[in-house]
């Protein structure tokens, strides 16, 4: 299966009064990671948007397994496990420099039309370098 | 069973490009709603961490349905639904104006001693006052 | 001169491992303030957006002088002391309940078209209706 | 005079609706420039609190010129110009892959012992450390 895997290094804005890095940030750690991953496969989220596609998370898990801490370098490994013309499934793991498995974790997202906002089909060109990606790998 | 409803408005800061309150903003709103469910029982947060316990989160699970826009008032309802010895889970509703139904979730706390961040067990004062209000309310 | 004042509650999400809100965050109570500044005068942000006017920020300065806590109320003042055609300029004042002074600064904002994303001039109903009670006031 | 230049790329999570990066976000890519210039000499700022040190910000300003979009990769540059016994300044400037200047300003930081919260001296080894590479470069 594909997978990418990003570092993102915790900043002191994400830390929180406990030491940890807060609970919350991570949906912006996976959001970086799948972008990325995208982004390792050709496919560019910044121009999916400007050629009319939005792709809002319509639900997302994470299990918390141990706290990240300030300025440590994280790894989030990220594949595509499910695609459906009408949705993309996510998954995440994060590890910390000494191998720990901090968080895991999944996204469903959506395809959707910019400008009436409503439900689409995957498009095309997308579904055909996803598929082509996620089976042959 | 014991409910909390907390009003949250979206910041210009908490919107993304999309025009929707971003999907990783609610971890905050539903923190915001937890602890002011606590605070209307009785129970300050900020004294259970000044009394040595912290309540990190261990699973976050959130299902989105509609988005939120710029300057919503939004609804956050929050209740207990279950409490052992070593956890706490709340779940989460978010309405807007309209009473439409935009999120639901669901979060697990546990109780880690705040020197040596082991897990230990609900503190008894809490536990009194958690159970009393989950059942007779 | 006109002063509005609205609360705004540090939420956890908002402290940093220094215990403090992080120093960045006031960037958004100061955004809260003078959107409810606006709204206290009849005027909604949001409805300058839909009427095609953004008005980003071009500068901003804080002064930091002590730190606010997790789950303090936080008092922001925030008055108008400066409207031309071209820019109109916020100065705040953060108080916590104890009334200790914990920051002030400013911040200018801009006109500019939604669509071209030129500057242009304050509308004429804002800026009449701005006017009016930053003189009568 | 010492320099250092780090990227940082926007988030999805850091727009706003006006599609830009959100004039808030910049403390946050300032933090992790100077993190990255102090480490760059050798200095961990998160071994400084280990040793007992907090740096809190005093003062901070920023000029804005253009906006920042999503995705785009920004040099944050990043370079120490004041340094006394009590103080460190730091000032910014980040630029898109274009070359366009964004935006630029500066911090104050002083100096706080990490247990009593009273503003201390520089510690001797920063205080050579920096001045070594301030006026040696």
């Amino acid at each position: 299966m594909f997978q990418s895997t990003t570092k993102v290094r915790v900043r002191y804005a994400e830390t929180d009064q406990m030491g940890y890095c807060y609970y919350g940030n991570y949906a912006q750690y996976y959001e970086v990671a799948r972008v990325e991953a995208l982004r390792s496969l050709g496919i560019s989220y910044k121009n999916l948007e400007a050629q009319g596609y939005l792709l809002p998370v319509s639900d997302f898990r994470i299990k918390y397994i141990l706290p990240a801490f300030y300025d440590e370098e994280l790894s989030v490994k990220c594949s595509i496990y499910e695609l459906t013309n009408f949705k993309i499934k996510f998954k995440y793991e994060i590890h910390n420099t000494n191998g720990d498995l901090l968080n895991f974790g999944n996204t469903t997202l959506v395809f959707v039309d910019k400008e009436t906002k409503k439900p689409v089909n995957c498009p095309k060109f997308l579904n055909n370098k996803l598929l082509k990606f996620i089976y042959e790998k």
